[in-house]
């Protein structure tokens, strides 16, 4: 039936995998798939969406709360460690977002059943029901609480840690140390205990057990985390008594998930383990719905603190593809989320000198959390500079290409009025102010960027970014047209701000706009490009000297070459898919391949959707498979350079939804109208999904022959 | 009398130092100041100016002929070696151009005096007079001859060797490996030998030697070394009887060095180690005077193959200042050289998509000898992407400042009509197409260029490149409009070749060509550069892993910092003395001075210049001393990450003639008048030089009142 992942063994070089692998999450928290009585070594984490912190001279992050839910059991006064256990077993149930930890200690007689989930309705709130079966007579001790020693890369973040409780549970209340926003972890128990501890940083109920042979110990807890203006629950909710509660809470928990599923859920009939693959996608993308007004996805969702909790392009370009197809409300959240980031985009742009919006490399709303040294050398360990921030100028070709695609898909021509025209004028005038013209070749250029392909930083007429920019200035010019006549205030305040003429300026300007130079039908990635050394990636590979060093910048082994970190002019290609000949993608996929690394996890479903494009579903297949298993197989890249870059990949589990669903069945929408045209790879016979239209659910199936509405 | 350097021990590792310091040159070949029974693991080189050569795979780089003055002598079978003897001297007289060197070894009772001299007027000809002395009666054997087994960087660049011989002497014929050209080496004896041996790398003669105590041997050799068309001297030549012509020889040589002194030498009264190290560069700048036609002078001079012999913009900025006070016809001749190598240029220009000429980086005649990776990495062994040969365009506005320094001094306008013009007008539109408009800030950029701070790469609006940019168009639309006037033939020449409109077309261009910004008057480097990290240089060094590691390109601790190489503004400010007030100059001398390396031999003197416009010649003092002393000392650097960079600094030695003259002595030429604005430091009471006006030696005296022609 395809709903479950599961681990037989346990691993200990394996903590940060299985953190990653079994993570649960509700948009609005992730608490990592980690077990019972782990700690900070562990890499315990529970993330919150959007509560950043910085500690002076390291980056700042997302915040990681107080373990709510930190258990340990002792026979003898010995703990009993799943690393000791005779046999263990870790499992997630994705219809019912329900993570088991299975373990037996023959040398006490006790078998241990943990459960836990995120709730996906009662989003502040988390849960865990724990089992402790007695096989023969035993004496337990059992410890459980709030563990505020919590694990941050770029930390402390908490600081003056307060520990209070009754018999029914503890709490504890802190504050980050940039801004003091007050944070409070609320842990209530089903059961009084035998003692309570509370030290500086941690506090405990403990609970002495004797169990009879086929005894069970049950202890439930319910956890509530909230920060800001949700940092106090009442009194009631902080100590209130669980011990009826816990099967409504769980309940509830369950059919929020078959509600989900219902909507979401894509069958694939053929191959079990790509539905399974494509299932744990989904799973992901449904744990990262963003929960609250102007919230977005970050990079790493909520898996730690890796990129910093920032959100980066992957929002835009690979999670909104799948919001589009049935819950709009998320997608036009993600568009609102980048309106609030508009004065920040601002801010940046006048900070190096241009106007308009220039957006956040790695948006921490709105402010840019990217660092100049976004990579340590692994021979000197020092800090390189890294252009990122300052040059990869696409993002807001992004920002705008997203509103654009959201709008032709909801026809929602609200969110214009809601801030979304300026967004996209903004966007259009940093391009223009950005550009420099070459007086001698009668051209707007974009000089001095990054393009997707980060390896090689500081490249000339970059045509990812050419394109996103021509784009953004095409539709900038049409809707500030459409809107002058659909909402004429709308269009005199737009006036006013950038003047009357901006319309026919950014028309000049985008029709002198340089894309991008081509040979044979190949088009050059950047200017210069074809002139670089021309070997393949195992050959740059081979000249590593260590393993984890960075193949880019100034100094990596991909500069001077043609070895491309991920589709760059691929990925322009399928973006831009009505505009190009399949003949030409065919050209391009077949030249840039042999030079990709597919360094960056946004690099497969490209090449999946060009492959498609060139209706060649069965090479797109091996993409979607790679694609699919990223957090799977758990063997993506977790260093850059000596940077940790570990956590889930959410683009890839958006990168794997978007070939299903708009490349294998071919999703499209016309005007807002629905269609199909499926190229399914052998190894699919069928496939179900939902789509929504006119904000009606229908199901559809899907078949080599063409789509059928059920 | 501050004429002669020498040092009295010997000191196995200073192989490299003494061939630098001892260095013997006539501006055709330079032969370095090893030792007679020295070989390439002494860096033994005979370095050919002009002579290039390219090993597949390798840098192409000067050609170093067979050693033609190898000598040594035996006792019972052992060699007499210097690193053995019991008394080791070694002096270079450079009143008379002549190194001598002097070994006593007590076992045998046998004195050792060598002298060698590279003839300054038979410029292909060099000597060497051993004496033998016996303090007892000795048996000796002694060989001498061809050592075709030669030093090289990126060789060998020499095949066919053949050697013949007859009783008078050796001749060793062979050809370069990428062009064949042909070379020749004849070693003429004025003693005939004991016996004779011919191998593939080399010829010996043999002599066996009974000497009486209080006797003497005495062996004179002439060598001649042609190449081209000078590869074949007549038979007679090649193996002429000598025996009574060395003292001949000898003398004229000594003569031509009495007429170069008497009118190059700068005599400070006050400081004699001053003296010493300002006679020593002025020795440097005259072993290296252009001998033919279209010739210039390497970077390094004749002391070896680093920097592939080629010529760098330190000839413009460095050398010419020195010839163009006494020696015009060589100034116009380095003038000559880039309107040789105009092709070239256009041909570099041409192959990164501009117009016009843009010099090569590292010139040899013409073609741009600079790699693409000038720097190895010392942590990986890799070869680094460095950006010199792109984006140091400041060296086509350094050929034409040069041109217009020297137009201005010697009023010779027939360097316009023999090709100075169109080189002019063609750096000037390489600017112009280089350039691009910043349409919102309505001007011209100059963008992603290099300074002279090496250290920070790619960079905008550099402040000197800017600088030269709009001098060079400056100077192009005058001389096109005057010489339109004095010679319509070539005006109309130019307009068919550029258009009428270029005058026009330039001077709009320049006018609207952005300079740099300034904060409380000093002068921003590039843009920004204010915003660097705020780190001087020993902090900077202190960040060191690996002492010879680069400071510069992406990765080097200088990087993001404003830690410069060298001299950048302040070079500008010198150069354009003029049009800054000496407030500006302090301020930004103030200013750049902590964050400056000095990584090259080239910041001195620019330092000690815009001392001096300071009216601090005092301070200057320092500078001025470490410029001239840069080769005595042997205390620069030999590595830039992996890659030997060892040899003489002429820029250093001009820099040295520069301060003194046109510095202390304050020496100007207004419309070819000349005069004198002396600042005298402390340390000097007088100066005594001469300056060549319409033709006249006038002999001058300088002191704090003023000047005085004697």
């Amino acid at each position: 039936m395809s709903w479950t992942i599961s681990e037989n063994k346990f691993g200990k070089s394996r903590a940060v995998s299985r953190g990653n692998k079994f993570l649960l999450a509700n948009g609005y928290m992730g608490y990592r798939g980690t077990l019972d009585g782990d700690d900070k070594h562990d890499f315990v984490a529970l993330s919150l969406a959007g509560l950043y912190d910085g500690v002076a001279g390291k980056w700042r992050e997302t915040v990681n709360a107080p373990d709510p839910l930190f258990l340990r059991a002792y026979c003898d006064g010995e703990p009993l460690l799943a690393s000791e256990a005779d046999e263990f077993s870790q499992s997630l149930d994705m219809r019912r977002a329900l993570l088991t930890v299975r373990t037996c200690f023959k040398k006490c007689g006790v078998s241990i059943k943990s459960e836990r989930i995120v709730h996906f309705e009662r989003m502040r709130e988390l849960g865990s029901r724990v089992v402790i079966h007695a096989d023969e007579a035993v004496k337990l001790r059992v410890e459980a609480g709030i563990n505020g020693d919590v694990w941050d890369l770029n930390g402390p973040h908490l600081k003056d840690m307060r520990f209070s409780f009754n018999e029914n549970g503890i709490r504890c209340e802190c504050k980050t140390q940039e801004l003091g926003v007050p944070l409070s972890t609320s842990l209530c128990f089903s059961l009084k205990p035998t003692s309570v501890e509370s030290g500086e940083m941690s506090a405990k109920f403990f609970y002495d057990v004797e169990l009879e042979a086929g005894e069970e110990f049950i202890l439930d807890r319910i956890a509530y985390v909230g920060f800001g203006e949700h940092s106090s629950p009442s009194e009631d909710t902080a100590f209130a008594d669980i011990s009826a509660g816990y099967d409504a809470f769980f309940k509830s928990h369950i059919e929020s998930w078959e509600r989900l599923w219902d909507v979401h859920d894509v069958r694939l009939v053929g191959d079990r383990r790509a539905q399974l693959a494509l299932r744990y996608s989904i799973y992901h993308l449904l744990i990262l719905t963003p929960r609250t007004e102007g919230q977005s996805i970050a990079a790493r969702g909520l898996s730690g603190q890796t990129y910093k909790g920032a959100v980066f392009w992957d929002t835009e370009i690979f999670l909104l593809p799948f919001f589009a197809v049935n819950d709009l409300d998320v997608a036009r959240r993600l568009i609102e989320y980048r309106i609030k980031c508009l004065d920040g985009a601002r801010q940046k742009a006048a900070s190096y000198g241009y106007d308009g919006a220039f957006y956040a490399w790695e948006s921490q709303d709105g402010f840019d959390a990217c660092s100049d040294f976004n990579v340590t050398d692994v021979f000197t360990h020092r800090p390189v500079r890294t252009y990122f921030k300052d040059k990869q100028i696409h993002i807001s070709g992004d920002v705008a290409y997203a509103l654009i695609k959201y709008l032709s898909r909801s026809s929602d021509i609200s969110i214009l009025y809601d801030g979304g025209l300026e967004k996209l004028i903004e966007c259009a005038r940093f391009f223009y102010s950005y550009s420099r013209f070459n007086h001698t070749k009668c051209r707007y250029e974009l000089l001095d960027v990054i393009g997707p392909d980060e390896y090689h930083e500081r490249v000339n007429n970059n045509a990812f970014t050419n394109m996103m920019a021509k784009f953004t200035a095409d539709a900038a010019v049409e809707w500030l047209e459409k809107v002058r006549i659909s909402n004429p205030e709308l269009g005199a305040e737009m006036d006013k701000k950038f003047g009357c003429d901006l319309a026919k300026k950014l028309a000049d300007w985008k029709d002198k706009l340089y894309l991008f130079d081509e040979k044979d039908g190949v088009i050059e990635q950047f200017d210069g490009y074809f002139g670089l050394e021309d070997v393949k990636v195992d050959e740059v590979r081979s000249r590593l000297v260590k393993k984890n060093e960075y193949w880019g910048g100034s100094g990596g082994v991909a500069t001077a070459t043609r070895v491309i970190k991920q589709a760059d002019v691929i990925a322009m290609l399928v973006l831009f898919g009505d505009r190009f000949s399949s003949s030409v993608v065919q050209k391009n996929h077949e030249f840039y391949l042999p030079y990709t690394e597919h360094g960056s996890s946004l690099s497969a479903s490209m090449y999946a959707m060009s492959a498609i494009r060139m209706s060649k579903p069965d090479e797109a297949w091996q993409w979607f498979v790679k694609t699919a298993t990223v957090d799977l197989s758990g063997k993506s890249k977790q260093w850059a350079g000596e940077v940790y870059i570990g956590g889930t990949h959410p683009a890839a589990a958006g990168g794997a939804y978007l070939t299903a669903v708009y490349g294998f069945a071919g999703l499209t929408f016309d005007e807002g109208q629905v269609a199909f045209l499926p190229k399914l790879p052998k190894k699919i016979r069928a496939m179900y999904l939902t789509v929504t239209q006119n904000g009606e659910r229908k199901k559809v199936k899907i078949t080599r022959e063409g789509a059928k509405f059920l």
